[in-house]
């Protein structure tokens, strides 16, 4: 069984997520880098090319060249890893899925809603997968827990509390990173709401299995000068019944990437956070305390599979990551059982974006969520 | 200098908070409880007389005649404490200022909003002191973060977030302790915005120094049957221009008492959670994580007088509640500088009660907070 | 019911711990402190009593004083606490046990084995009730866990380790604290092991159910100019053949009062943290992980007995030092089923001391423990 | 740049520890897996090439073949990793190195003190690569402490204490994994000594800089029916005159990987354990506790170069492991800077079981640390 080959667009000098793509893409060995398009400046791709160690030759100055070379050779690409700037998502995807190629992308889906919805329609016509990296649902324990809340180890879902806490914007930085997701031209109408927001929504319904029905939003750009919203405060209702609340800032003065999902059912309950992602928390209504911890032989299989070492030997962000590729290159291999997000939670997320922008502007109140 | 005799309102047979105002009280021998009128119940009354210890002649039927009687004796009570359901505090208060008898009170200062508002006359008329049991606010680490606020060290404060998680109230309990909280004729209009909310709500304005102005509520009553609220999502202003969120809930699965406060301002953080009430951690803007622990020597004067023993040796719920006495004390030999919560407080906690219930009835979205 | 009467020995200006028995011994209200010898300075012991609030005329200047005045009144002390330094232990024992009166001792029980030896003896004689305040048995979880293990949840202990870490000695330090537990005259023979080494293997003792047979010692004094020990190493045997290590040190930079005990049994483990003392965790050989609190529903009697407030309101040190008076005072009425600590395991602490002096600077290997 | 080429012996179906190897040499795209002798069945050695994916050609019956191919070839492999059980690990070594290849392998260096002094003298014959996989001074942390002690932020070191404790041979196991580790034909004379002891003596001693020179050891075997090891408690001498205590155990039940550093100095102390990995604690005499996490701008240059994502986002053991090749392959590319442990280290481990289990069986109480 030979390794899927991955092209990868973005992730040129200086990136974040590119690297991150490859390693984790990489690290099951299914997958393979073999060609890319690192950069819109022709040499910087190709010197990160040489950096990632791929033949020079296939470092392209842009994606229609690289569409076209590949289709030439025997080895050719299997699928383009989408890894730039949120407003290159919709024209990326669009030329790799009509060229017949399977596409993987990072969140949020697009850079507007409506380039969302013109993404679905390309994604279904072409009848190639397409995957978004929700990381955050890689992680063997927030697998674990969607498990058990299916399983109904709490009982109906009552509560959901999500928050995403950053502080890495708290000041009015410089750099490459804080640049693009702060220019609505290359991010869309979203600033933390569209960067970690739609992680840690996509997080809650993933976990929950309930889908967000309506919610209000209370959006601000704090720092002075800031266009996009930095901090986020979002209340919901789910459509089993149960109540939430989301919190996603960027000026939470400190925090690094604190994301924590809570979710409360009749019976018993489920506190993880991403920082500590080998335990989660099951308090049950009994008054029982449990700690259960990635590698744990009660665990079930999705957990399970997503694991990669015996318990107390920490897995991270990037085995999460890989996760994502592995349940990718399932799809890519025809293969079941994957939980890899799709389009359709690409387009809820764009929804999210897109009503919570407009609910907080105009002090809407609770507004139904419709995608 | 005398102990200060203490005449105790309710913490009849099967009371929680009434043994805790009495060892509270006590703890720093500067006051003794000497009379009682435990329970409504003369019988009752005079048992739990006995369970204290006080001379049974001082175990009264009713407030009317502990105070008439006090009053002829060399040792009267200098105060009383009301640790009875809501809707006994307003008229136990106003006999006792009404006799020239000092008081502290439990929290909700009333049952209602127009009798928090009667009371506030009463006290500003008596001239004697009046208290409120906010207990939270006698942690040591919780006057730190407060005075570390007003001193400035994390910069304006822009975010706060607040939440009192409590799972007793998951399901249908039967009990005393429940019975009075669910009955709208004892407990008021509010279920747990008034049990726990409040103490949320003055957390988050005695730590930050700020008052909120407006908010915007979300509660509902999610167990089946039950007439208050029991789980409540609130989303504040105040008036330095933070925004903030406050989670209070009595049916989040599991949770003990898990009170957490958040402060974030420009340069720095606090963090602080009930159940683990001897740490603190401060997040400073430059990446820094500090945890100052009850005792340190950088601690400053506020945290210091609330504090009995050396770093390392717990100290707990209790010892908070006896700061407030200790406060309390000194306003009695009219000593400043103490800050235990007023009738000011009161009013405000009551208001926060009405307005949220309120808001939440009506969908009002962001309303005015005024007292 | 009356309230029992107590005479404190100790607890004069600047003292830590005579403040701590004063507060832990009237917290249930069974006690109350009504005379003392505060000070061996007659002066000083007369402002401590007014600082107490008790009888001027019961601040007495010395022992024999305080048990002469006292067996004059109607209303006699029913005992006495000691919470002086070392030293004055025996013979301030000795004289309250031959004028008939109980007492309650801080620890170690005496400066020296054959004063522990002697006093034993006195004790046995007197048939008057001995306690012996160490203090981390009073915890609820302490508590659980001792009977946990007395009804074979764990299986044959096999493991114990048991450290308890301070930092405040890691410099050559000045103050009435350091100062008498440094000197020779005042502590005895041991430093370290007799200031917190004793609590480590009290605990041991206590919650395994099993004592130490044999023992390895390795001390030194790390500090230069100090004469007793400042750090221990021990490695233990026990008499069910259970395996164990001991550390106690007070160079431990930076830290508090950080005593941990880890029991192991064949099919489950317990680990305990004194600066944490609520939660209580309990490994389970299939891999399950349990967090026990305070205030569980499941948790047996004695932790039942040994808390005041429902689980979330954290206890600390003094309701720990609070539960050993209440079993004092069980003890001093004729009821039974305390867990206070006497004489025997004075004995034992003080061979405990005896013997890692001893074995330590003779790098002697195991040798056996004999009291 | 080419990546390097990697033949690995051992991971076979069933393995632990060579996948793991396989990740980790390959997570940064500087290496490359192409051959291997996966197993001593040659049959099971071909599955598990395919299960690598490589070239069935290369999936090699025994290291003979696969070093006398291999050098026939172009593109030969570049150095080999050894990860098959202990008593492997010598010939293993000598045949690569004698024929002039590099060589990394997982610890311990052999399965005797003399097969070590043999191999340290092959290495030094054969000048080239040789690498030994102490994992746990891969982390970020490990080497940011080993950084700030270099520095003198501690002051001088005083106190050494670390432990391993594993649960998962509690009872008396079957499997792969425990079967090799218990048959001394195969694991050498040492059990949990040298499966996980070793560990934690190499990492006390990179960590803090500093030698051991004497050591007093607790071994036993406590689970009947085992003949080597099974829970080990040493007491430790280091060249600069600290001292120290080394726990490791495989029968503390319910542990899973827990290994935990501390390191006391005159003016501070550091604190790490395993399973937390992306946070050290940090308390300075000055009573001030800090936390440092991964990607902390604070942290210097070794920390950062081992850290692949910014703070918050975990990085755990297998970047760890990864973190050990990089080193590697900067070695074999000739440049400087690694800190990837060499054959002195092996050879101080092999000493380290050697004296541990001689000491122990003879109780011989402190012995010269002599390699």
């Amino acid at each position: 069984m030979r390794r899927l080959r991955m092209g990868l667009i973005g992730g040129g000098p200086g990136a974040f997520i590119g690297p991150v793509h490859r390693i984790a893409a990489e690290l099951d060995r299914e997958i393979e880098l073999v060609a890319g398009v690192f950069s819109s400046d022709p040499d910087r791709s190709r010197q990160a090319g040489d950096a990632y160690r791929i033949d020079p030759r296939r470092a392209y100055p842009d994606i229609e060249t690289m569409l076209a070379r590949e289709a030439t050779r025997d080895d050719p690409i299997d699928f383009v890893t989408i890894a730039s700037p949120n407003h290159h998502h919709l024209p990326a995807a669009r030329l790799a899925l009509e060229a017949g190629i399977a596409v993987i992308s990072d969140k949020p889906a697009t850079a507007t809603l409506d380039e969302a919805r013109a993404l679905a329609q390309i994604v279904r016509q072409a009848g190639r997968p397409y995957g978004l990296t929700y990381t955050y649902c890689g992680y063997p324990l927030i697998r674990e827990a969607r498990a058990r809340i299916a399983a109904g180890s709490l009982g109906v879902v009552r509560k959901v509390v999500v928050e995403y806490a950053q502080g890495w914007l708290a000041t009015a930085v410089e750099g490459k990173q804080s640049a693009w997701r702060g220019d609505p031209a290359q991010a869309g109408v979203g600033g933390a709401i569209a960067d970690i927001g739609v992680h840690a929504f996509h997080l809650a319904e993933f976990v929950t299995g309930s889908r967000v029905t309506r919610l209000l939003a209370d959006l601000a750009s704090v720092v002075p000068g800031r266009v996009l919203d930095d901090d986020c405060q979002l209340l919901l209702r789910f459509d089993n019944g149960a109540r939430g609340a989301l919190l996603a800032s960027q000026i939470m003065t400190g925090e690094r990437n604190s994301l924590r999902l809570r979710v409360y059912g009749e019976t018993g309950a489920l506190d993880w956070s991403q920082e500590t992602p080998n335990s989660l928390t099951w308090r049950h209504g009994d008054g029982r305390t449990e700690i259960l911890q990635t590698g744990d032989a009660s665990l079930g299989d999705d957990a399970r599979r997503a694991t990669r070492t015996p318990g107390g030997h920490p897995e991270g962000y990037l085995e999460a990551f890989a996760n994502l590729y592995r349940d990718f290159a399932r799809q890519l291999r025809g293969e079941p059982g994957g939980l890899l997000p799709g389009i359709e939670d690409g387009l809820r997320g764009m929804a999210l974006i897109d009503l919570a922008v407009t609910a907080s502007r105009e002090d809407a109140g609770w507004i139904d969520f419709e995608v």
